[in-house]
């Protein structure tokens, strides 16, 4: 048994009661928070490792809902581009021709951006190599909900991705069988659901009775752009998600992404069915979506959380910079600066993530037998003294240069900014030269409007 | 003479012709630019230091166009509030109190701040302590156009703060004569009109005389937020930037702040009498006054540049977080991703806003005879990799601390992330007291949705 007390902190345990302890501690052991709060120090028991954290926020692992761990590689290639030359030109060429190899140096380097941002559980989009994600997951210790990219349909889908609906509906039962729950627990299996455009009636069917039947979850791209509305009524005679009723797919265990052109019928028939939802601020205004109206579905019950979308849409998966986001671009939208307040983005990166994650009985707060998934922040900086208010200081003064350290599932994944589950320089170097002999073969050229002098 | 070589760098100049070496190097003299570009290292004389900054980008150092300088020790003390108690029971208690003592520090703070994320020269909107704020520009090694707060009428200002026009105009003059081209001329003087609210129609007037007379800028908040626009009208009959037109104050020594609420007509009048303006994203949302029509004044040729703002409305002086929400929210706002793109933000950032700054032909680019004000970024973190575009890089992925070095005026103030110019330490333990000394005489209390437990 090992024992970790962290101490002297000010501890935000997002709890149902919102529970903030100015000089806390919290008690861990194994994978489990065994106290937290008030603790006794004479009552710990031996070989104990202690830290002081005197000075230090500790607060529950950021959740990231909707990442592309396989884009990771592909950021930086499609700035400033329109929606077509993004997806054709750019996304699908860089993605199509990935191997094995590509998508594990991919899906480690995303891990390891994310951890470094205070991220400690995942909810991946989609991608082809699932046995790759899992891996990364198991060799950085975070916590993942892995998904398969399932396209059964859709016009100009480069060749490798076309596959019929048995095909991905099989290839996902043996991706759940082989990989649920392995990695210590941490890698749970989801079942994938790319766009409208790109699945038939019959594989949402089919996929709704699997998650139903695995009791797992499904993660979909859902009313991204207004395009994908006009498609929806012209082959399905209605919006995406009114579609999706009617096949019964809205349910408690489906994820939906972006979710920027919902009607107010439709957010209702979101909060009837308890579906979930993953706003992703910076990648809806970057490919240009639109604003997502998260006061509107908050208020009304919905569990809305924060993602940070794939690389080559955002381009940072970082969650402390989403957060910043989400804080202000709905006070701008709805000229309100009482809206999405600092409260709130804390919940929807925390709590809220974990109930997208369908494991808030596990994690998403610091609770006696939760996961012992927890950030370490230091104030300490220029950008964040005087802290006033230190939950506002987090959301709307610190980055990801004050998360100092990360522990997820009771182990230190990056302790003062040291990674300690791999050799970070050599990921840089892998990184580089991956990315390089990708866009290579991707055959993708960027311009520039300056004068690149060689 | 002390020479200066820094060598084997991506160099973006932000010349007229946008060069951008992709291996070059950039030689200073003193505080001067010599050479950039290609240089024959045969030629350089005698007691060159020499910088490798191999795999590094070069680029002049940022520009932040609207800052308060004495606002740095109250942030987040006005988080998720309306507007007016932002400033009334916020931000005119918190400053109306302040010494030369907390204007000092405040200042100080705010400078280390901006030099951390790459700024080398920013335009201080009006605070009350001028004499404080050349001493902080003189020994952090920055650059600075600096202003009093000027404000001759105003409803519920705080008592200190009221004084007649003449006062205002005879204060102004004197910091001009005193303090203008001093610390080796790293300090401007300029006019401070505060706004339409809190300025008479005859300070105006003999404002922009002044101005004219002493060749150098007026920095004011126009059209800031649409009960200014009532406000206006009411009291003069027009809106603010009618008003300014007809009473003759709109010219090329005008800097506008934020901007939110114009006309077609007005952007025409700007461009017409070539003022200038100063986009402010984060504290626009923040403190709610929308979005400005930045792709339509760009397009126009008015010479947008980027600011902060100050620290309780934003909460980061941060120009390279600032970059970043500008290229986002306009395309979210337009729904078109190919505006305000990368090379444009960049431009608002150094040259436009050196044109803002009134001082296009001392710095904003990198070219020979020009003042030696430039960064170093270190694209070598796990958050920027791979880098397949650097200018789409340094706005969409780079952070503040991807900055690792920024050099004013020829001098090091921060090498390899160390800030060389003060203990930075001394610096964190003075914000902290002096903050908490500041916020317990303006007696303001910060209340919390959340459940604090002493």
């Amino acid at each position: 048994m090992s024992k970790l007390l962290i101490k002297n902190a000010y501890i935000i345990t997002m709890n149902s009661e919102r529970e903030v302890y100015e000089n806390g501690s919290i008690l861990i052991e194994n994978d489990k928070i065994l106290k937290v709060g008030k603790i006794d120090f004479n009552d710990l028991g031996n070989n104990v490792e202690e830290y002081d954290a005197k000075g230090k926020i500790v607060m529950p692992g950021l959740i990231n809902t909707h990442v592309h761990l396989s884009q990771q590689l592909g950021r930086g290639i499609a700035d400033d581009v329109d929606l077509l030359t993004w997806l054709r030109d750019r996304v699908w060429p860089y993605e199509s021709g990935f191997t094995y190899e590509d998508s594990y140096i991919s899906s480690k380097a995303c891990c390891i951006e994310m951890i470094k941002s205070g991220v400690t559980t995942f909810l991946e989009s989609g991608g082809q190599y699932v046995d790759a994600m899992v891996q990364a997951v198991s060799d950085t210790g975070i916590r993942g909900c892995l998904a398969k990219s399932v396209m059964d349909q859709g016009e100009g889908l480069p060749a490798v991705w076309q596959k019929s609906t048995e095909e991905e509906l099989k290839t996902q039962i043996e991706l759940f069988e082989k990989y649920n729950n392995s990695a210590q627990g941490r890698v749970k299996i989801w079942f994938g659901l790319r766009t409208i455009f790109n699945n038939s009636d019959e594989l949402l069917i089919e996929t709704k009775k699997l998650a139903d039947k695995y009791n797992t979850g499904m993660h979909m791209h859902i009313a991204e752009i207004s395009g994908e509305i006009d498609f929806a009524k012209a082959t399905r005679g209605t919006s995406t998600v009114e579609h999706l009723n009617k096949l019964g797919i809205l349910g408690s265990n489906l994820l939906a992404v972006h979710t920027v052109w919902l009607t107010n019928r439709e957010i209702d028939l979101f909060r009837l069915n308890d579906v979930k939802v993953s706003h992703n601020p910076a990648a809806a205004m970057k490919v240009v979506l639109g604003f997502a109206s998260v006061p509107e579905m908050l208020s009304k019950g919905i569990p809305v959380s924060i993602g940070t979308d794939g690389a080559p849409s955002n381009n940072r998966m970082d969650m402390m910079r989403e957060m910043y986001l989400t804080s202000l671009i709905h006070k701008g939208r709805t000229l309100d600066p009482t809206v999405v307040s600092a409260e709130k983005v804390l919940e929807m990166a925390t709590i809220n993530g974990a109930k997208c994650a369908l494991l808030d009985k596990e994690i998403g707060s610091l609770e006696c037998g939760k996961k012992a998934d927890l950030i370490i922040l230091n104030p300490n900086t220029i950008h964040s003294l005087p802290m006033h208010n230190p939950i506002g200081n987090i959301v709307y003064s610190m980055s990801s240069e004050n998360v100092e350290s990360t522990i997820c599932n009771g182990t230190w994944l990056m302790k003062e900014r040291k990674i300690e589950v791999l050799d970070e320089k050599e990921l840089l170097e892998e990184v580089k030269t991956q990315g390089e002999k990708i866009r290579k073969k991707a055959n993708i050229s960027l311009n520039s409007n300056f004068k690149i002098i060689k």
